[in-house]
């Protein structure tokens, strides 16, 4: 039998899963506050859908999986939950908008395998549909600022708007050829990563000349904090959207916003902000998103301009450590004596407190190294001894301090230093 | 574009996906009080893992999705979360038993299409692994009395063992031929919802003579309380483990246990126990499970003796009314203020309460019949009058009666009403 999972997917042991949990209960609690609900839509979906010529695309499309069913009808797993979405708003006409949803489920791509390569992974959506005003990207900023605080992330958010990027390339000369402007993007996006030497490179490779390269990076780089960046690129460019967006946040006061001029984020379908949040001490991205105004107009054939953010769960777990490393607050050892001793203190023990406790009547210690090897913080004790006085002997697994408490006594203490 | 999900499978609307993330998490607070922890697997499977000699057996492996990967590698969708299980215990070999988790997520089933049969649909398993102890039994016999309690379901938990199946056959006279003997027992199980006439019917079918099948009836059809059927029982068969079981979960206070002795679920893979959760109201199956001590050992190759439950989420799910159509409680409504006036105020209200806020200054009528339409209880109104004053309109979309209120006082009023 396998002793592997495949290439790409994974196993979450206990540890893994709880942290995923609580860090997807953070999200859901701020999500609900900001007045958003939870749909969900199928994994397995006709491929005709999948491939639909707004979807995600030739490049996703190459990594989507296709299967058949017993009838023979072609099928695919999701890619991603934009598209779901769409279907989803086909299937319920009558929704009202603005239509603010969350969706949690897993997603798969059919890359290469490389070993960091995923092939299964939890995406994390929320997008508020059909909003135009900027209060809608205001929405999402905020959320995620209140999200990254109550994970007690070290995080900033970059933001920027795909139409000053068209700006910075219109300014610097590069017309009308879209695809050329969308891989310059690309490359520009890089800038963070690579750092400007590298970049340099690759737009020489891409036909551009020191003068057109030299005008980009004049508004790219423009340093200093927001007030200075919209005031520079004010001067060469149209900065209305971002200035808008900026002043909005302050009357939130959110602090955590950077503009960053040169970020572009991948995908195409954005069409006004973007952004993304970066973890300070990794560097690593932990959720991205924008405005994407045409993409569900198109697969609606309905006016739905749209904002929202996906949650990179595994990123931002990766970066988090867990002191909890099981649920289990208790793990009850009776030692000689029957079951009608014990299991009305361990029922009387759950009302409050998540227990496990010995079913096979091991030996003391077995049962102690068991609690101590899972984790467990603290182990209830019940011998005749105990039972006589009608107490309990509670041990605290760290310190391997000893009391002597009646139930009541040892619940208030669990609960109290737990 | 696609308007309709493919056959099978399901979109989820707030209203339902709010009463299943409620479900679950009553689940999962029962089960982590029993001291269960959350372990996750993949979908995607080798589909060599998912057609393992010891896994689900020919009839399921007929309906697994085969795929394959840009690698041509042979994968499938798991069918089920115990195949899965079997390979997470391959891949961590030092897991201390007994090892409780609970694991929720989707499962695939490549069936025929016809109405009412689910292609893709959420399992949610809980299962203690390696206990021989009845105490485990119990311990799964406790969660779901307390579960089923929880979620105000009227309910009764069947209770059988496969053993004292096997024994009434051969009571019967009906000897070693074991693909007879589970072929009978699967008609038996019909017992409940189809009558002893067609039971009957098809054991004569099966070549049954009409001594043998008077027999069987003489045993299965003992009526009376738990203690009634054991000591009738008792007289032609060995009822000891069943004894056993009941006499612990007295010990418990345990309360819907009902013995069932034509009970048999259909899995060959149950070794003991088996239990079945029925609606009262609607006679349907919403959780069931067993002991099955031999499947988990033959994949795994270490002895696992295992006892767990499956939850029928969308069971569950149906025979529960919501009255929570939305997470939302307020939805607020700014009447011709600037966004430095109201955005503060829906600060302050998000500290204690979900909310949402017109984004796109609507007037007040479509604003009110948005917040009706989603079924918000409370509108916010808030004016140059309201804010003159430092108060807020507060309306309740169900009497429609209005109210002046400080915000303080409004929240209070929320909270304790909502």
């Amino acid at each position: 039998m396998e002793t592997e999972t495949l290439k790409g997917t994974k196993n979450y042991t206990p540890e893994e899963q709880i942290l995923r949990e609580d860090i997807i209960k953070t999200i859901k609690e701020v999500l609900e506050r900001y007045g958003f609900n939870p749909i969900e839509t199928p994994i397995l979906q006709p491929y005709s859908l999948l491939s639909s010529k707004y979807g995600g695309g030739e490049e996703i499309l190459k990594e989507c999986y296709k299967l058949k069913d017993q009838g023979n009808r072609e099928l695919g797993l999701r890619y991603e939950l934009t598209i779901t979405l769409a279907q989803y708003l086909n299937e319920n006409p009558n929704i009202k908008i603005p239509f603010r949803r969350y969706e949690i489920g897993k997603v798969f791509r059919d890359g290469p395998i490389k070993k960091s390569r995923v092939r299964e992974f939890t995406q994390f959506d929320a997008d508020i549909i059909g909003i135009k005003s900027k209060l809608g990207d205001l929405e999402i900023l905020s959320i995620l600022e209140e999200v990254f605080k109550k994970l007690g992330i070290d995080f900033e958010i970059m933001l920027n708007d795909r139409k000053i990027l068209f700006q910075i390339l219109e300014y610097a000369g590069i017309g009308d050829d879209q695809n050329l402007q969308n891989s310059i993007i690309l490359v520009i996006d890089k800038l963070e990563k690579i750092g400007r030497e590298c970049v340099e490179k690759e737009l020489i490779q891409k036909g551009l000349d020191k003068n057109k390269i030299n005008k980009i990076f004049e508004l790219i780089e423009i340093k200093g904090n927001n007030e200075k960046i919209l005031e520079e690129l004010g001067k060469k460019i149209d900065v209305g959207d971002l200035e808008e967006l900026i002043k909005l946040s302050k009357i939130c006061k959110l602090e955590k916003i950077k503009l960053v001029p040169s970020l572009a984020r991948g995908l195409a379908y954005y069409t006004g902000s973007i952004f993304e949040v970066f973890s300070e001490k990794t560097k690593s991205s932990l959720a991205g998103g924008g405005r994407f105004d045409e993409m569900l107009s198109k697969l609606v054939k309905k006016d739905l301009p749209s904002v929202g953010i996906g949650f990179g769960i595994d990123a931002i777990s990766s970066i988090l450590k867990t002191e909890k490393k099981s649920n289990v607050q208790v793990y009850l050892v009776p030692v000689g004596i029957s079951e009608d001793k014990f299991l009305p203190i361990v029922k009387k023990l759950r009302e409050s407190i998540n227990l496990d406790f010995d079913l096979s009547g091991r030996g003391i210690s077995k049962n102690l190294e068991f609690a101590s090897r899972n984790n467990i913080p603290y182990c209830v004790i019940i011998g005749e001894k105990e039972l006589k006085v009608g107490k309990i002997k509670l041990k605290n697994m760290n310190t391997r301090e000893e009391r002597i408490l009646s139930l009541e006594e040892a619940i208030k203490f669990i609960k109290k230093t737990y």
